[in-house]
């Protein structure tokens, strides 16, 4: 397939290079950032994308664990608002600066500068990408990387950040009038897959004007040149792997190179070896590669689409680091299931959880709740589950009746709550999907997963609760079930969400909100639109 | 050229009708408006589109004279703010209606509800449509027509509107940024002009996806048949011609048919027959025709493309209608000369007046003025003239230090002032471009126009005084002049500026302000963006 591939070039050195880079002592990291819409032509066909300081991706935050993070944020779209997700940072005591629209903050007006502002308490690989609308698919995303200020318990030479997407032509706006149409017109297969914003399109593909193919598809453009890590033999690289595709999940892999996958979402895993890396919209991870190989030549590095019904990733079987294992409490005082199923609402096609399809509001639920503005959201609570017994998760969804709601589930302060992911069948026959669900605020436990229905009296007795892994993103895989487990204890309102774009856009996520009281003031620069 | 004509049909109906629609008794007239993107095909081509209530363009306001519109107006758009404007209303007590982002309010956030509110205090023929980034080129338009409670002075017995647009391709976010780009990428003919919203591409000539021109291009989608008029023999009508075009200047006709104009912006004409009514972007006309040909056949009507360096036009020529003469005050206390040039800023390309290129702020003067925020705009007014003597209007503009400013005018109350608007050379040899300027708030006395430099000495006497047409949009042609004449007297900030979409967003207009201190409290609905 046309699109299925990536390359990126490992290029050998031979020079020896003696870079040492002494971590900066200053902990506050300020940086200035204009968001506005360019002509780029990221796999060398020119669109209409968000760039940051002129780039897509934009600027990769490096900082150290502990660092304030200043984010002074200007809007220079012409009609259109924004807002941007620190993905993986919880955000402890700023939870209005998780940059989430319709949760946490009004979206961020043409013309205005919004500042955020956030410590990055925990080493580990992060992300940050636009929150609103499908804006995140237009470029607008980017990585972070916070080092420690402990030793690991891993050596490298060298650190790089590698991010991954897929990339479509349409606009963004174009999808998602497309994803709301009756009849659904689905957002389809990526034209390209990008490795740090560069991809490469076969311009001899392109349908589009035939009069002039060169102006709008150039592969020699060097914004399309491929990606080219230049190594220097003998040394050990930390690959810092991230994925922010729409849809896809991807393999990442490198000719003739293992990777020793060391670290997920901000976590040190117990180390294993692998060739290709599956990664799910949302994930990180870092692995190791030496460059062993022969340095009198090139070797490519490659990403390409796994099925989106793939067979069984490392992102559950993996377990914690020794001496890093942050045990799990024992026992959890509350469980939700829920239940992932495509629906039709209107004649339009959703997601459902628990046969419900997320609306997301745009009064933000930390200001409803911290303001007790009761009108700007579904007061009834939703479904804390869905019919196990009569339920068949192989037949295809046929309720067309599933409702939408703004609805939120209020978690008590402190306590432990498990999550079960249930997939299902889709609307179409012998066909389930798989999704990774992204948490906000949190980092979970990974207590296990499973094929089939989830037997909830026999499968909490399998749960790994002796070295589970920490993350912030799960899939649940096709007609399977995922567990894990998570504290509520970071005072917020929280978005838990398929991070397919165009899923959470079509209601396939909810809001869990806790320790509302406990929040002082809120900033009234997030509150913007509801000054009225 | 493909692009230059636009049918539509005028069809003979034999079956005399007698439908008779008595005028509504009701004064407040309410409108639920949805703004959303949605496909549709205006001229055969599918295209993300913006529509009112499904429809572009909108629904035709039909009132009556003195009563009051009430338009609640839901933005249903992803993450695209919004604000209309309703162009040729006055706004007298009501300038916060006036539909201007960054002058009169802050924009309608996604999800918001917006209520515009006010009297159509005289009959005439109207328009709406967005004002805010280039959202009016999207589809977001519409007709406003007023009855008259009083005898008008010529007689007829159906009433329609026709509202004229041309249409391009590219998304508004695709033309704005070519145009900010450097180099700059201008925005190129129309592909079709539209008649009431249809047109006609001619699908063969299409250079999009052709592995599926069908889909994209249809000739037989109904959203673009050709509009049909269908006339009673012997019957009088009264089309009301509006142009919104981005960009060119129409003429309008119909096939073996004169039109007699009758009305233009709101005011009675003496009555003049024309074959080819030339008609630009902003300006209404009201002309009668009679079905007065053999009724056994159709007959084309059809709208097509002038030279932008068009001749000049019965715009300026036209006199008020005798026994509706509104007589000019003899004198103004202040003159404006506005030279309109273009130049470069930093490389990017600009339209200048008086060498300063309008920079639209984000806090909307209106609230900017009420509330004393001084730091919102530029307090340094821009300059009241130009260099006169020196400026040569027909060497090739070379001043590439115009400065961008917010400044505005501010005007005394009640005061009678007049406007010269100047015409130049471009930045290209022997060119110069016919811009129509409209003015926002105001009506005003057209008093003459001219070839070459405007002589403030000499060419005030030809200034007519007697029966000057009052209109609220007018055209300065290539290397000429226009003069008018306003009163002062409407307490508000009021936007003039070039009416063709891409000239405004590079900078082609300016602000007046008057009376600000007689406004009472600003509705706190158009401060959202300025409560932080």
């Amino acid at each position: 397939m046309a699109v299925a591939e990536n390359l990126f070039i490992l290029c050998f050195l031979i020079i020896i290079s003696c870079v040492n880079i002494p971590l900066a002592e200053a902990k506050i990291r300020r940086y200035k950032w204009e968001v506005k819409y360019e002509y780029k032509s990221p796999d060398c066909v020119k669109k209409l994308v968000i760039t940051i300081n002129g780039r897509t991706p934009g600027p990769t935050i490096v900082a150290e664990q502990n660092d304030t993070i200043i984010v002074e944020l200007k809007n220079r779209l012409l009609t259109e608002n924004v807002a941007i997700h620190w993905h993986g940072i919880r955000q402890i005591g700023t939870p209005w600066f998780d940059g989430t629209e319709g949760v946490t903050q009004c979206p961020i007006l043409p013309g205005e500068t919004f500042t955020y502002e956030f410590v990055v308490d925990r080493p580990g690989t992060y992300l940050y990408h636009a929150h609103y609308g499908m804006q995140r698919e237009a470029g607008l995303y980017g990585s972070i990387r916070v080092s420690s200020k402990e030793p690991e318990p891993f050596a490298y030479d060298y650190d790089k950040s590698i991010i991954l997407n897929d990339w479509y032509h349409k606009s963004t706006y174009e999808q998602a009038a497309g994803l709301s149409s009756v009849p659904f017109q689905w957002v389809g297969e990526p034209q390209s897959l990008l490795l740090n914003g560069k991809g490469r399109f076969n311009c001899s593909l392109l349908t589009t004007p035939s009069t002039n193919v060169a102006s709008v598809c150039n592969a020699t453009n060097p914004e399309c040149s491929p990606y080219t890590l230049i190594v220097i033999p003998g040394k050990t690289y930390r690959l810092r792997i991230s994925s922010l595709t729409a849809l896809s999940a991807l393999s990442f892999q490198i000719e003739s190179h293992n990777m020793t996958v060391v670290e997920a979402d901000g976590h040190y895993v117990e180390p294993f070896v692998v060739q290709n890396l599956f990664i799910y919209s949302g994930e990180t991870y870092s692995v190791l590669i030496k460059a062993d190989q022969d340095p009198s030549r090139n070797y490519w590095a490659t990403t390409n689409v796994v099925s989106r019904n793939a067979t069984t990733p490392p992102g559950q079987a993996i377990k914690a680091r020794k001496g890093f294992i942050v045990p799990p409490p024992p026992t959890a005082e509350r469980m939700i299931v829920f239940l992932n199923t495509q629906n039709t609402v209107n004649g339009q096609y959703r997601w459902s959880v628990n046969n419900v399809s997320f609306n997301l509001p745009h009064t933000p639920y930390l200001i409803a709740l911290k303001d007790n503005l009761l009108h700007a959201f579904d007061q009834t609570p939703p479904p804390n589950g869905y019919d196990f017994k009569n339920y068949n998760i192989y037949n295809v969804a046929t309720n067309t009746n599933v409702t939408t709601s703004s609805g939120i589930y209020r978690l008590q302060f402190n306590s432990t709550v498990d999550i079960i992911l249930q997939n299902a069948n889709t609307m179409t026959v012998n066909n389930s999907e798989t999704h990774p669900w992204h948490l906000h605020g949190h980092d979970f436990w990974v207590l296990g997963y499973g094929e089939g229905k989830f037997d909830i009296y026999n499968d909490p007795k399998k749960f790994n609760l002796v070295n589970p892994i920490m993350k912030n993103t799960v899939p649940v895989h096709k007609y399977g079930w995922t567990a894990f487990r998570f504290q509520a204890d970071n005072p917020g309102a929280w978005a838990f969400h398929c991070h397919i774009e165009s899923h959470f856009y079509m209601g396939m996520g909810v809001v869990f909100a806790e320790g509302i009281e406990k929040l002082g003031a809120l900033p009234s620069a997030i509150k913007g639109c509801v000054h009225r």
